[in-house]
């Protein structure tokens, strides 16, 4: 039986990249050896390391004024990686709090300076983005975790201001367009739209660096892993070797825009199955909807039938499907190499079901 | 042609391994799907994560006052983690210079305590193992770098000592038999005898932790990682299975006992080429010499023939033997994968050049 794989992250990735990748593993770019034992100063991994840092580039438009780099560490060490580089001490920088990975991005940077949360959505389970609060103009960045994972919820547009903004963009990276000149820094770990986890993408404005000064290990410094173009340390050499596939992958779809249309389309499909039958409900507030994780619960009066949808999914190959325990019910994540066919297929399993 | 990879890392890895871990890439687990594509808290890759560090216990002989962690971020974070973590403001900890990595090691640790430094091997080039220095009864530890991938020497007794050793087993580790009880930390990259780039193998005694006063970042935090088993955030789920298929291949062949002796028999037949071979010369003190990283250069006199040798060994399939620019001439890295054929090969490749 096919299997749709609705998995959070580590998530789907295009078959076509997974064949590569496993082709990869036996024998690379003809050097009679397989790309897990060979050296990450050799020309052909260089090779690799610069073509995933230009593609980079040219999917989301940066300009030369950005640095492209491929750490480790996670998200989770970017959340006090980037405050330890960007924010002095006695300095501010505004957070939103849109849930999990937002209050522990606000958590660590509060080692590094003053921390000023703008705005949360904490009060009603984070299933809507704060709207309308005050950016204070002297903030050094203003930090937004641009899709929530575990609440189904994603900032449609941005907030009004010159402040630059650090974003999380974790789980939607490379799923649509964005304005790079609202940026300061953009960071995403790779194990959803980008590639397998192991591997964590940083990009970072030049002039947001070299302003504070306290001491910072050479490992945690940004302008170190700059000055060696990723390669200070033996990077993840297979981890992002499997990014650079999915981005050429991507290039060939037609880019980051033709990437936004499949998207929307898949999140019509599922959202108006959502909306129109009575057995289901949507979590999020409407207008903040995600098109990468679609949260749902069963509607009142049936949700005593959870179970059997789960088990319903579960007979019909979907996987991955329950949803995070802050929310309960589904959660159907559906990134960029998700096919409308998977979407369909749940989609008329909700149908039929009863 | 037959490559032989002498890579000093990432480097060779078994056959074996190489095809399994090409198999779980195009399905891993009977799940359908690909092992770059599943949630790292399916209970498939939690069976890895807890059979990989019951293994590591197992082949390295660690009781239950260690805990095993596979992190990133490389050895060289361990550098600052390891004193971020176990020295406190004002104590002392004690340093070994043996080279590159110790004397990074030893720049990163002293942002967080005293640094002493009881010898160092640099008035020659690091081309021998200091021995004979006292080490203060007092220091919280000492830090050892147990080869030294570039200079091609390794230690073959530990000091005398009851002061726990911090050691950075990256291009040993799996390689002989160690003494547990003399360890208060180990660590190593993966990308030499346990697998490929993209994780850290960290094994820590737990009495050694909760000792500092300082603010730790969560991710930099040991004791974050062993409270939730190496899983707190997405860990690097393809380069641990394959540290697990290695350490599985580890145990067919005998464990690490076994492949001491390997080892011990490859370097002999290096070791023993070089010296009888007026061609040649070792660079490292005989006493010191590395059963990983065999260096050696032209004997005098011949100093002109290094390219002819260098191009003799790529016509035969002998890749990676290039010195570092450190110490110039060849090294051959001779991993637990590497076989004796491939050594023999190389051996022949020396009597017959001229």
């Amino acid at each position: 039986m096919k299997k749709h794989n609705f998995f959070a992250g580590p998530a789907i990735l295009p078959a076509p990249v997974l064949e590569q990748a496993a082709e990869a593993v036996k024998e690379f770019a003809g050097m009679g050896l397989s790309i897990l034992e060979i050296s990450h100063r050799s020309k052909q991994f260089a090779a690799v390391l610069e073509e995933a840092q230009a593609t980079t580039k040219e999917l989301l438009g940066l300009g030369d004024d950005f640095e492209v780099l491929f750490l480790t560490g996670g998200a989770s060490s970017q959340f006090f990686m980037s405050a330890m580089n960007l924010l002095d001490q006695g300095e501010t920088a505004c957070y939103v709090d849109t849930g999990t990975w937002s209050t522990k991005a606000i958590k660590e940077a509060k080692h590094f300076g003053n921390i000023e949360v703008l705005a949360s959505s904490k009060d009603s389970n984070f299933n809507y983005i704060p709207k309308g609060y005050e950016i204070p103009a002297n903030a050094k960045y203003l930090h937004l975790t641009s899709n929530n994972t575990i609440y189904g919820t994603q900032y449609h547009s941005l907030p009004d201001t010159n402040v630059p903004i650090v974003c999380d963009m974790s789980s939607d990276i490379f799923s649509r367009p964005i304005n790079a000149d609202r940026y300061g820094m953009i960071y995403a770990g790779a194990q959803k739209n980008l590639g397998p986890a192991g591997t964590t993408l940083v990009m970072v404005r030049k002039d947001m660096l070299g302003k504070v000064n306290r001491e910072i290990p050479t490992m945690l410094d940004y302008n170190t892993h700059i000055k060696k173009a990723s390669a200070f340390n033996t990077p993840p050499v297979y981890p992002i070797y499997v990014c650079l596939l999915t981005m050429r992958w991507l290039k060939e779809q037609g880019g980051i825009a033709a990437m936004q249309k499949h998207n929307e389309e898949k999140g019509a499909m599922l959202y108006n199955e959502i909306d129109r039958n009575p057995m289901f409900k949507g979590t999020a507030a409407k207008e903040d909807r995600s098109l990468m994780n679609v949260t749902f619960v069963m509607n009142d009066g049936h949700e005593d039938k959870a179970d059997a949808f789960m088990q319903t999914c579960q007979e019909n190959g979907i996987m991955g499907i329950k949803g995070h325990r802050s929310v309960g019910g589904f959660r159907a994540s559906t990134y960029n190499a998700m096919s409308k066919e998977s979407i369909g297929i749940l989609v008329d399993l909700m149908k039929n079901f009863s």
